[in-house]
């Protein structure tokens, strides 16, 4: 039998899960000084965390019983689900977050799930890479019932010092972490096209660096300009408009062409932004191509 | 008869083009003291900048014969050399400062024929939009030969506070411009998307910008690391590999599907990776996909 005995008025913790990031979040509290129970489906893992003052269960329940707040952190919602699912009735009246990785839909579906077995439930996504994990800059966002999160705010920020709340609907997490990943591929991908473009001038990667960055520089003020425009459905374009910035795609896709570059991204760039000019957007600002995104209903 | 009279110790200028970049570059070479004369192909433009002081020149030959450097920034390298050929006699022994918009093979055969003809020839990317020009934060890149540029470095400051040399090949400036712009359309299209992804599940796109904003934070980094493993041919990954970064991209093609989200973007990104992973590169770093954008030699 494992004996749980608090050392402080810090919240009790179980993490489920010993993946790379699960481990990175039991570190995390312990680093915190919370009383953390770790466990995982398969052996062999989490001694290092007990060597640095963890408890390790020999069961997922044993660890859940022992904890106020559960974290489970796993490969997928169907790994989640099925430790949870027999966790049900150890969970009723204990706080579960979860931090897998996953759908808005599976999210949805494990919220209800919770609900259904009065589970007190938070999803969450890891913005940050392990090593970054329980600093203070690091980035996790929750969503689900308000007052939970601001109870336990004080624990979660153990994990990231950037615990953001985002609202009721517990999928939140998921689907600003899946936009955040849509535009983090989108400029990575460009990254390395930029790079490729100038190497076939003979510029090199570490030349170009500094330049991409004053792109990346001005991409929170078109953001921000961007969000205010397709809130309020007006795409005015003022000092760049979309037949011309298209015309400047178009350019880049020639000048790709000829060098014997892949040009897929640009031709599916130029192809989301002709649909939008044949719309009647040529005077209208780029983020009018968001009306011709959605192909179907 | 044009009488030219220098007020002062700063060198005289001309402006050939009078569109609204012209006009920018004109007012800016006024603001900060210089005797500019200006020019347009077509009449009736250049009386604002008249009354700011400058001198509005009948032909192109009388506005070169006038100052010690001219500026040329028309709508394409068509559009400079039809004006600059019949100027290579007033040209010659003067210096040329090319800030029109142009593929690098076309600025490589204007700097070929001003070396033919005596004439000192720098050329330039202007980076910023009209109203930031002459600014302290304004960026004009500028190629060719570094002693010309470093003699008229304060004049060529008039016009950007962060007048950057690249090097003595004069199609550098197009070059880099062409990357900088792969990299902003890219990222344009991006954020354009994960709003539309937002949009799918009620998230407003003002409340997910201050969210992107981090992934736009985190690209100076991320290019730094990218151009040193490119710049090395050593992509090896470490936090995250392609095969991971891949099945992430797959996960997003797959929810903008379901939401009838347009998928051409993510599809070109994924078929490069595919291609990276089908060569290897699984195991390696985003930044090893440049090794299969290159399709023909």
């Amino acid at each position: 039998m494992v004996v749980m005995t608090s050392h402080n008025n810090l919240v009790p913790v179980a993490v489920l899960g010993l993946g790379a990031m699960g481990r990175a979040l039991a570190g995390a509290f312990l680093d915190a000084g919370h009383p953390t129970t770790v466990w995982n489906r398969s052996g062999g893992k989490g001694e290092d965390l007990v060597a640095r003052g963890a408890v390790l269960a020999r069961t997922a329940e044993e660890a859940v019983r022992s904890a106020e707040l559960t974290v489970v952190c796993v490969v997928n919602y169907d790994a989640s689900q099925a430790i949870l699912e027999p966790l049900a009735d150890a969970l009723a009246d204990r706080v579960l977050v979860n931090l897998t990785s996953g759908a808005p839909e599976r999210v949805r579906t494990a919220a209800d799930w919770a609900e259904q077995h009065g589970i007190t439930y938070l999803d969450g996504a890891v913005m940050v890479p392990t090593p970054l994990v329980g600093g203070a800059q690091a980035l996790i966002l929750f969503a689900g019932a308000r007052p939970v999160f601001e109870k336990y705010e004080t624990t979660l920020k153990a994990l990231a010092g950037q615990a953001a709340f985002l609202g009721e609907d517990h999928a939140l997490a998921a689907v600003y972490d899946l936009s955040m990943l849509d535009l983090f591929y989108a400029s990575m991908s460009g990254l390395v096209h930029a790079f490729a473009l100038a190497r076939e001038d003979n510029v090199a990667a570490t030349a170009l660096a500094p330049y991409l960055n004053t792109i990346a520089a001005i991409l929170p003020d078109i953001a921000s300009g961007m969000a205010a425009a397709i809130d309020a459905g007006d795409y005015d374009g003022q000092e760049a408009n979309l037949s011309m910035m298209t015309a400047s795609v178009d350019h880049l896709l020639h000048m790709s062409r000829d060098r014997g570059l892949d040009t897929g991204q640009l031709e599916a760039i130029k192809a989301v932004a002709d649909r939008a000019i044949a719309k009647g957007h040529g005077a209208d600002d780029w983020s009018s191509t968001i009306e011709v995104l959605k192909l179907k209903g």
